[in-house]
């Protein structure tokens, strides 16, 4: 299907000529913010792979594409696996999938990996944005960070390529919408303070936005998700036990910003327990626009990653490299605020 | 933390012999089943490993074992891909992941990868249960079906291990619960006459239910559920459809049986929508006792399987084979009722 669809498709969908969707593509400041986005989503909408390298590729027999995910349960992966899979499936190059555990690093997972002689390159998904340079560069293979956060510093890096979310801009995009419905008491279950992936910058984006409205900070609203092996991170269990503890701390809130949907599916069901009404006594949000957040109930308000889309790019990315192209490029997507049901204006 | 645990352990947790925990594990006829669904349940609580064959593996550098999925995206399986993941990385194996699509055929698929001769063995999950001896032997690897759904001529093949539940006793079981509490107008969300998988041993348990209570089959009431390219055929998104299709024929039913959780859920927003209260007006009942079952609202009556446990003899099966065990099996485990507020008993 997104093999017959081609950049003159887009242009006219979008009633843009190709150049202009090269540039969108290219992530150029000479476009309009806003005509960028709608071609991106025709983009994500129609499945078109902007640059297939993988059809350039020298068959060169089975070897090894490693995926490395942190968080392997949270349904977020699901999506992007499906997708790379499909795309690495075009190529002759075989998936391999591994799961980094909460507390290992996944640069020291792939350090082992990598003496495996027939993996050819490696996939990063979730994860740590920052790493050490030394360990980075003895890797020796191709690799992508996907979906692992992006920090300034990070965009600058020559030797690898990256694709994410501005996560920062996004989450404060959200809280920026529930303080616009009247929320000042917005508690966020979000990552501890010394963690280094998405959770954090989540966290920065929370922060940003109360400024943005001169709302203070209150610690006690920031609710630290449980971290290690007993509990995964981003779990709906996750989100209902820290639920339960902001519950018990009788702090007062309106609105409750969880940084994953799975989260905030946990959470939903503690302040349920509670007798606590969504959206009529707490406006509930989550962040990654999975499917399930549209089958509850309420259906749950969030921010949309284009998931699609980010898998299909980090596939191309890494087959472009692969097959000989030099710059690496660190590309970052607009996310989608999606109001449903579980939120609501307050006096 | 597995490995920690012996035998022993579970027969003085379960308080019983040694032996009796062997005969429970070995599925033999001369435990009571109340005592060998206890023994299985400690099992499964304490992540023993019965047969930790990986052990006795020779360490033979990196070769991959093929997990074939049909049916990714639906969240039962990533419990089961997590646990397989840690199993085979005690190994020396790597495990390759792929993705069957729904009109594929997984053994066609597999012989497609048992080209590459570093694979040493293949598990497929989900998909159908019957197939063609003929290739089958083609294969040339050993594999393991699992949760593939289990029917009577298959428990009979020597060539290969499967590891199942009985899904058309399962599936009794609940509908025999959802007959007990009153419904006789059940509706099923179940798959189409002519599947060859656990669709389909569903909705025969769904039929023998009915029969044990003199209960005409209507078959206005059994909604098939789509298949093919655009729809996952378990997913949410194809139980909303289906149960909105239902709906809109103005069938009567007090109670609905969905083959999996995730149909279930769509199920509930699709009835959710049209003002029908869960369970006030009807009752919903899932398959597969997910963890978000236990998160939505109603919390979702379900029939669990025992996820882990099954993974973890699927991976044992195999890695048995692998060093040398000769004596196929065709393991077939207890599934829980877990009833909880999506149904209700009526007059």
């Amino acid at each position: 299907m997104a093999d017959e669809i081609t950049i003159k498709d887009i242009a006219r969908r979008c009633g843009v000529g190709v150049s202009t969707v090269s540039r969108a593509m290219n992530n150029r400041s000479d476009i309009s913010k806003k005509t960028r986005e709608k071609v991106l989503r025709v983009i994500e909408e129609t499945g078109f792979v902007p640059n297939n390298s993988a059809r350039n590729l020298k068959r060169i027999g089975s070897q090894n594409i490693a995926i490395l995910i942190k968080g392997i349960s949270n349904p977020f992966f699901t999506d992007m696996i499906n997708i790379l899979e499909a795309e690495i499936k075009k190529t002759e190059f075989v998936m391999t999938l591994h799961r980094v555990a909460s507390r290992e690093n996944e640069v020291d997972v792939a350090l082992e990996l990598v003496k495996e002689k027939r993996l050819q390159g490696i996939i990063f998904l979730g994860g740590e944005f920052s790493h050490s340079e030394e360990k980075l560069n003895m890797l020796g293979v191709p690799f992508v960070f996907s979906t692992a956060g992006a920090e300034p510093e990070f965009l600058n890096e020559k030797n690898y390529s990256s694709i994410s979310v501005d996560d920062v801009a996004e989450s404060c995009k959200i809280v920026n919408y529930l303080i616009g419905n009247g929320h000042q008491r917005i508690a966020i279950l979000a990552a501890q303070e010394e963690d280094t992936s998405v959770g954090n910058l989540r966290l920065k984006g929370y922060k940003k936005a109360l400024k943005q409205h001169d709302i203070p900070v209150d610690e006690d609203l920031i609710c630290s998700l449980h971290a290690g092996e007993e509990v995964e991170q981003f779990s709906m269990e996750n989100g209902y036990v820290v639920t339960k503890e902001l519950l018990a701390r009788g702090t007062k809130f309106t609105a409750l910003y969880a940084i994953s949907d799975t989260l905030a599916i946990g959470a939903m069901r503690a302040l349920h327990e509670q007798g606590i009404r969504i959206p009529e006594d707490v406006s509930v949000a989550g962040y990654d626009g999975l499917p399930l957040g549209d089958y509850v109930t309420p259906r749950l308000t969030t921010l949309r990653q284009p998931t699609g889309l980010m898998a299909r790019e980090t596939a191309s990315l890494l087959f472009g490299i692969l097959s000989g192209q030099k710059n690496h490029q660190h590309l970052v997507y607009p996310g989608e605020l999606i109001i449903r049901e579980s939120t609501r204006a307050i006096r």
